[in-house]
């Protein structure tokens, strides 16, 4: 562990990246908490710039190497809100972005980018595509990759969010977020850790793309046989080498749920709290919901991640 | 105008209802103003209890019959925010209450409007039928009328959302609210008149609605002659005798939008500021789109009025 995060590090990254972000707020919910049996802290970072957590480390990450290496362009491969949050970072600090998306990613989300002055670069919807596609943009460039999760930057970036949950809402007796790669979930459990000690870290994971359920049931990262498939989009990749140590030692439990209670969740959301919340960030509160026996009367603080959603396409 | 609410009503109104409902945020958004080319501020109506602006005269109205004339029971007839305010109301202050709805509402809003401890009384979906229905309950029941906004008690409520907003934000140029029966309208223009009397007061009517529009223009109020059509349900009535003189002094200008026009506003806020807001609360917004090129950099207080909607059926 010698070489991870610690609370100086999440600390400098928040002064950081203080400037560009929004300290979204904290809501709750009288007939949520009704329904759920809980005490329920919603940290809205569906209300953060480009609409989802993502630019905490995209600033951070671009922010360091602009004082450092100074490159002439930055790149990374994301058809969500990776990609947003990287353009968005790149024009805010002067430098040019190249993006390779997916040709299945939604026409709303390629305009979002090049909205922020980054180049889109289409590729085929696969991950090797995505890859190769990538390498050749840096060849050609000279851009540097901003990986989306698998980074300290990234995930001291994400561990903001939780920090200034915490220290809004004190007394929390868990705390949970979703895990995809696991940025925000080992940014959250490290910050949980450092300022909350005695508050239970939990994880949500689709059902379809569980892999982080079953690397902790192991004690080693362990890939899905089957391609993940789940609605919650946003968490489909396998997570990091960087961010599964530190989850395996901090995160208590990871708790699956289906699409269909994901979706159920969703719509909870927007019907009561009037949030636009996309699938995978209602992940956490249907972990909350299938769980609730055991968090009866607790005080559960839950991250919203984003609210990008394609309103064409709701499953409602 | 000598029995028209003052400012100490004002006020008043506001001590008695402020321990039962929220003080709602007020949120900005950089991609909302650089496309209105306004600098915007919207009042969260849709993040109030029970999703709507209209728990702030429901609260002063029944709070009022409680502490003077203690009726057994209170009754209203409405298809939407009203009916859940006055239900919520009743159940806060201990009495009962006879929701008459017509029979087209959707599921969901009598189960609210029964989650809140109401007895609804089903009727045809007619004005005519929604009378009827609500003398034979007044009648057999002893209830008192709460009515939805030709009401002196009713509007100083209502006038509460744009006293926080005005106190919130300084030096606004323009405040917009939308007209239906003219509850809030009236409340809106009051509030500003006496708290920030060089603000304009501009009201947003669906173009399929428009008494209020033709009312102003004419000097008296003037009911459509077609049935009211838009999909902004919650402004179909015709402006209230009450209302109307209130509105025809204070309110500058009321610009009318199309459906259409509605829904475009309606998306844009749900899609940039992850905001569930309804039709009616829509069209303010969609009213300075239309209007934009006479507000260019101007600082303009909006009104989010409500966030019930049917999620099942969309416009989009």
């Amino acid at each position: 562990m010698q070489n991870q995060p610690t609370l100086a590090d999440i600390r400098a990254t928040h002064d950081r990246i203080r400037p560009y972000i929004h300290q979204t707020p904290v809501l709750t919910s009288s007939s949520i908490n009704q329904i759920a049996g809980m005490e329920l802290y919603f940290k809205c970072e569906n209300l953060q710039k480009v609409g989802a957590f993502k630019i905490r480390g995209g600033i951070n990450a671009v922010s360091l190497l602009m004082e450092n290496e100074k490159p002439k362009a930055v790149a990374t491969h994301s058809s969500g809100n990776h990609a947003q949050a990287v353009a968005l970072a790149a024009q805010l600090f002067g430098t040019k972005a190249y993006i390779v998306m997916p040709t299945s990613a939604p026409e709303v989300k390629k305009k979002a980018v090049e909205g922020y002055g980054a180049t889109v670069i289409p590729c085929e919807p696969t991950l090797q595509a995505r890859e190769d596609t990538l390498a050749k943009v840096v060849e050609e460039t000279g851009a540097i990759f901003i990986p989306p999760f698998n980074d300290y930057n990234i995930i001291t970036g994400q561990a903001t969010a939780a920090v200034e949950l915490l220290e809004e809402i004190s007394g929390l007796e868990a705390i949970i977020a979703p895990v995809g790669g696991g940025g925000l979930m080992a940014g959250t459990a490290l910050a949980t850790h450092y300022l909350s000690p005695t508050t239970t870290v939990l994880a949500g994971e689709p059902l379809g793309a569980d892999d982080a359920y079953h690397s902790l049931k192991k004690g080693e990262i362990t890939p899905r046989a089957e391609k993940p498939n789940t609605i919650a989009d946003g968490l489909l990749t396998t997570v990091g080498e960087l961010n599964f140590p530190i989850i395996k030692e901090l995160v208590s439990e990871i708790i699956t749920v289906t699409d269909e209670e994901i979706i159920a969740a969703m719509k909870l959301i927007w019907e009561r709290m009037k949030q636009v919340v996309e699938p995978s960030g209602a992940v956490p509160f249907a972990a909350m919901l299938k769980e609730k026996e055991k968090w009866q009367g607790k005080k559960v603080g839950v991250i919203f991640t984003g609210g990008n959603v394609d309103l064409g396409k709701l499953p409602f």
